[in-house]
C-alpha cells in the first residue's frame, strides 16, 4: 500500500494536478487546514489554486478552503500590537490572508510590506496594521479578518483558533516554566509539557462547523509547539477533528527546529501530537523524501536544524494499518528549505483521491 | 450687481442644485480646488456630489475635479511619518481623499480611523500609514496618492502642491523667525512674512496642466498662512492661475485663526493673498453672512477666534468691478463652526453659472 502511494504521489508531483486519477463524477471537497507560520501559508498558497478549479467532470478539486490559524504569537509586530492595542496577534493570520489572495493585487502587495528602520513603525507589517485598524473600526477581530479577506479577494476563509487572549506556557526539561511563544522558541531546553493559558479557550463556532463539515482536515506543516499544538489544544477542536469522518492528513516539517524539536524524527513529531490529542487518528502522513543540498545542510546545521524523515526508514512500521505514509519530493527551489506549494497541494489531493477511490472507512462522500 | 448675486446664491442654497439657472446646452466644468486642511476637504465633499452629475441638458456640473493640496505640515501623524520615513506629509492629502471617496466604503472608514492611546501607533491616522506603506511599495508618493484614490473610488484627482521636501518659514512681527507649520501655528505674534524653504519648489507638471485646463479655480477655505499660501508660493503655481482664463474664486474662512489671522477682516485675507501673489485676480469672493450662535461665539472667543465678514460692510467697495463679492449663508449645523459642503459647492457653481450667462471676460467656455 505504501509503495503504491509513493508512486502515485511521485507521478502527481511530476505531471500536475490535471493528471489526477479520473473519477466518475465531478467532485468538490471541503478542506480545513490547521496550523500557523510559514508552513500553513505555503500550503494555502498551493491549495488556493485548486479552489473552484473543477474542469467540469474530471478529478477532484476544492469546493471550500478554510484555515484555522494559531493566535499565540507574542513577538515582533504582532507582539507589539498585542501589547499596544490588546488585540489578538494578527501575524500568522495576515500571512495566510496574503497566501490566499491574488498575489498581484495592490492590497496584497501592501499586506506583504514591512516598514523599514527602527522607528515607531519600523518592523511593523502593514497587513498587521490594517487588521489592527479594522479591528478597532469594526470592534471585532474576526469580522476584521473576514472583511480584509474579502478586500483581498481571498480564496478561502480564515479563522483564528480562538478569540481568547491565549498565551503558551511550556514546562522545560529542567522543570522550569517559560511563558509565551517568543521565550519558548528562544529556550534551547527540550519541552516537557505545553499548555495554554487560560486552559479553557473558546474556539469560533464557525471553525468547529467548518471542521465538522470537512471532507479533509490537514494539520501542519509548522512549528510543532508554537504553531500546530496551540490550535489543537483549544477546547473542543481536537474532539471535533476526531469525530469528523473527514480524511485526516498530517504534513510533517522538513527540518527540526532548534529549541522546539531538536533531534525529533518524523515519528516523534507524530507521537508528540498523539500524546496531546490522542483523539485524532491520521489517515495519511505526508513526508518529504528529497534530500536538501549540502550547502543547505551545512547552513542549517550551523543553526542546529537538521532534515527530517531521511533516516527513519522504519517509520511506516510504527503505525497502524489505518495510517498511510506518503513519501515524495516536496522541496521547493531556492536557498531556504521550504515546501513547494504546488507539490504539497497536489499530494494532499492525491491522498484524498486515493481515499475516495479505495474502500477506506474514512471516505465520507456519497 | 452685488445684490443680484446675493439673491441668486440664497435661492440656490435653499432650493438645491437642480434649481440652478437653466442653460441652453449641457455643460461640464473642469474645476481645480486649491488649499489644505479641513477647509479644502469640506469643499471637496460638497463638490464631489456634482461630478458627472449632468442630468442630460440642464444646468452645469463638474466634468473633472482636481485638488492641489498643501504638503508643508510637520505636526502630528504627518510630522512623525515625515521624520521617520522622510516622506511628504500625507495628512492634508489623506483628508481630501476621504472627502472625495464614497463615505460608506470600508477603506474610506479605515482611512478616517486614528489609532488610540499614546503608544507607538497612538495618534497615527491609518490613512497616513496606508499612504506611507504604498509610497514605500511603489517608491513614489504621487503614484501612491493616485493608486489610493483609485482604491477609494475617489471622485477626483489629488495632487500634492510640490514634491519637494518643503518647510514653511515665517518672520514674525518682532523680527524673529519660526520654522515649520506647527511652530508658526503655535506662535501668537503676527506674521510679517512667509516663505518656503527651499524657495524653489517644483510643482507637479500634472497639477500645472490641470490649472491651465481649468474652467474654474477655487482658493480656500483654509488656514491662510499654513494651507492657502504654501500652495500659491510654489514656483509657477500662481503664474499658471494668473494666466489661465478660468473663473477664479476665493472662498473666505468663517473665523479668524489665532496665531495666523488674528483680527483679520475678509478684506485683509484677500489683501494678504494679493500681497504674495499679485498675479491672481479673483472674479468672485465667497463670504458667509450668517451669524454663528452666541454659544459658538463665546466658545471660539475663549480661544481667540472671531467670526469673519459680519462687520466689514464696506468690503465690497474696496474691490474693483472685476471682483464680485457673494454673501450667503454657508454655515453648517453642529457645534463646530464649519462650512456646509453642499451650500459651498452650490454657491461655487452659481458663480460659474453667472459668469457663463453674463458677458464676463473670464468665461472661457465656447
Amino acid at each position: 500500500m505504501i509503495s503504491t502511494t509513493v508512486e502515485k504521489a511521485r507521478i502527481i508531483s511530476l505531471e500536475g494536478i490535471e493528471k489526477l486519477p479520473v473519477a466518475e463524477t465531478n467532485h468538490g471537497l471541503k478542506l480545513v487546514a490547521i496550523g500557523g507560520g510559514t508552513g500553513l501559508s505555503t500550503l494555502l498558497a498551493g491549495l488556493k489554486q485548486l479552489v473552484g478549479a473543477s474542469d467540469g467532470g474530471e478529478g477532484i478539486w476544492l469546493e471550500t478552503l478554510s484555515a484555522i490559524v494559531t493566535v499565540s504569537d507574542d513577538g515582533g509586530s504582532s507582539g507589539r500590537l498585542r501589547d499596544e492595542l490588546q488585540m489578538l496577534p494578527p501575524g500568522d493570520i495576515r500571512n495566510c490572508m496574503v497566501a490566499l489572495s491574488e498575489d498581484s493585487t495592490l492590497l496584497s502587495r501592501l499586506f506583504r510590506y514591512r516598514f523599514r528602520g527602527s522607528g515607531e513603525l519600523g518592523g511593523h507589517s502593514f497587513g498587521n496594521l490594517f487588521l489592527a485598524a479594522l479591528t478597532e473600526v469594526t470592534g471585532d477581530f474576526v469580522e476584521a479578518v473576514r472583511l480584509s479577506s474579502e478586500v483581498l479577494a481571498s480564496k478561502g476563509r480564515i479563522y483564528p483558533a480562538t478569540i481568547n487572549d491565549v498565551r503558551l506556557v511550556a514546562e522545560l526539561e529542567d522543570g522550569s516554566e517559560v511563558h509565551g511563544e517568543t521565550q519558548i522558541s528562544a529556550s534551547r531546553l527540550p519541552i516537557r509539557h505545553l499548555r495554554l493559558e487560560p486552559a479553557q479557550c473558546l474556539p469560533l463556532p464557525e471553525a468547529l462547523t467548518a471542521i465538522r463539515a470537512a471532507d479533509v482536515v490537514t494539520v501542519g506543516p509548522g512549528s510543532l509547539y508554537t504553531s500546530i499544538l496551540p490550535n489543537l489544544l483549544v477546547t473542543r477542536v481536537a474532539d471535533a477533528i476526531g469525530q469528523t469522518r473527514a480524511i485526516k492528513i498530517f504534513i510533517c516539517n522538513l527540518m527540526t527546529q532548534p529549541g522546539e524539536t531538536d533531534g525529533y524524527t518524523a515519528r516523534q513529531h507524530l507521537e508528540t501530537v498523539k500524546k496531546y490529542v490522542p483523539e485524532i487518528a491520521f489517515d495519511y502522513v505526508i513526508l518529504n523524501n528529497h534530500p536538501i543540498s549540502d550547502e543547505q545542510a551545512t547552513l542549517y546545521a550551523a543553526d542546529g536544524a537538521f532534515q527530517i524523515g531521511m533516516h527513519d526508514h522504519m517509520f511506516e512500521k510504527a503505525f497502524s494499518a489505518e495510517t498511510e505514509v506518503v513519501r515524495t519530493d516536496l522541496l521547493d527551489e531556492g536557498e531556504k528549505v521550504r515546501h513547494n506549494p504546488d507539490k504539497l497541494a497536489r499530494v494532499v489531493l492525491a491522498c484524498c483521491e486515493q481515499a475516495r477511490t479505495t474502500s477506506r472507512p474514512t471516505v465520507t462522500r456519497s
